[in-house]
């Protein structure tokens, strides 16, 4: 048994969505027929126009429909000679905001495994090495995530920053604010032992 | 901060769908931009199709992009003379997939709920009544949903019949098969205490 044809192919269209199984593609599409078909329909225009419109920022990387994004045309950030370096665009807006960082960024789009063939220009790095010969950037911050992939990763864009001189700093690992100790795990707290600021 | 226009303006609505806040929209935007953009411009297809062409079967208001659904143009369902009435294409489907029931459907598309202005000819009982007064019923199956406002809905419906002589049935409440007594609720045992068949 199955709906009608036209139904089942959008019950089945909407599992390309992440996280959604046949159940809730099932509830989904009844939902936007029956309750929002305006919504549906706004969503099937922009999801169009986003596909053919938005790519990566030929400087950082990031999504964008722009050539250039918005932060990298920024001309403070561009003048403040740090460079983040982050996985995804995802972290590039958990950064922001923190609103504790003005340089510009670089979006990785992922990190190194070799295991599944992401190579070192499958993720950017030679824009990357490109960016850094320029000679304009005086802080390189490698906030890839604390994994196995992550560490790997700003290790080695920190020999290629290491190349050409520039100071590569890492972001700091240790126990979460709010967190409580005896939760933390072990590799955590090691690292925040490691890494413990004098008082001054 | 905020993104790109465009890719602010997908993530807002992909909010559109059932159970999908601001967090979830960003993930899947970013999912469908990063890894499966073909998906994503089909479901913008696919989308944009049913919004245009679905609307409800004309016999039993399921959801159709025809003008009478494949299951009521069935000949032998037709013949049946059996009616189950539900509140959802949902449940239909449910029920088609016990492969016990032969006969045609009725879909509300809701319930009775004065309180949210829902009539009776909001969820089509005008048209069940056109149905019942062709004579071809003999028994009408009422298979809301066990709740307060499916119960209502089944009375109003089972009065409805009633006027035209024809045999209603309810489908029977108790305890789920594979469940264990101690963790039923007390109304559902009660129901089945009151609905117990002797063995012949």
């Amino acid at each position: 048994m199955s709906f009608s044809p036209l139904l089942d192919e959008l019950i089945k269209s909407l599992q390309c969505l992440p996280g959604v199984g046949p159940k809730s593609a099932q509830r989904m599409a009844f939902y936007l027929l029956d309750k929002n078909r305006s919504g549906a329909s706004k969503l099937s225009h922009v999801l169009a126009s986003a596909i053919d419109n938005i790519g990566h920022c030929q400087s950082c990387r990031t999504f964008t429909e722009d050539d250039i994004c918005r932060l990298c045309l920024n001309p403070k950030r561009q003048q403040s000679g740090q460079l983040c370096v982050v996985e995804s665009p995802a972290d590039l807006l958990a950064i922001e905001q923190t609103a504790q960082f003005s340089g510009t960024y670089f979006v990785l789009m992922g990190h190194l495994s070799p295991l599944d063939g992401i190579g070192p220009n499958d993720i950017g790095l030679d824009i990357l090495a490109t960016r850094l010969a320029k000679g304009n950037i005086s802080e390189l911050i490698l906030a890839t995530n604390p994994t196995v992939e992550g560490e790997a990763t700003a290790y080695y864009i920190a020999e290629l920053a290491r190349e050409q001189q520039i100071n590569v700093s890492r972001i700091a690992h240790g126990v979460p604010v709010g967190g409580e100790l005896e939760l933390v795990d072990g590799t955590t707290l090691s690292h925040s032992f490691a890494g413990r600021i004098s008082i001054k």
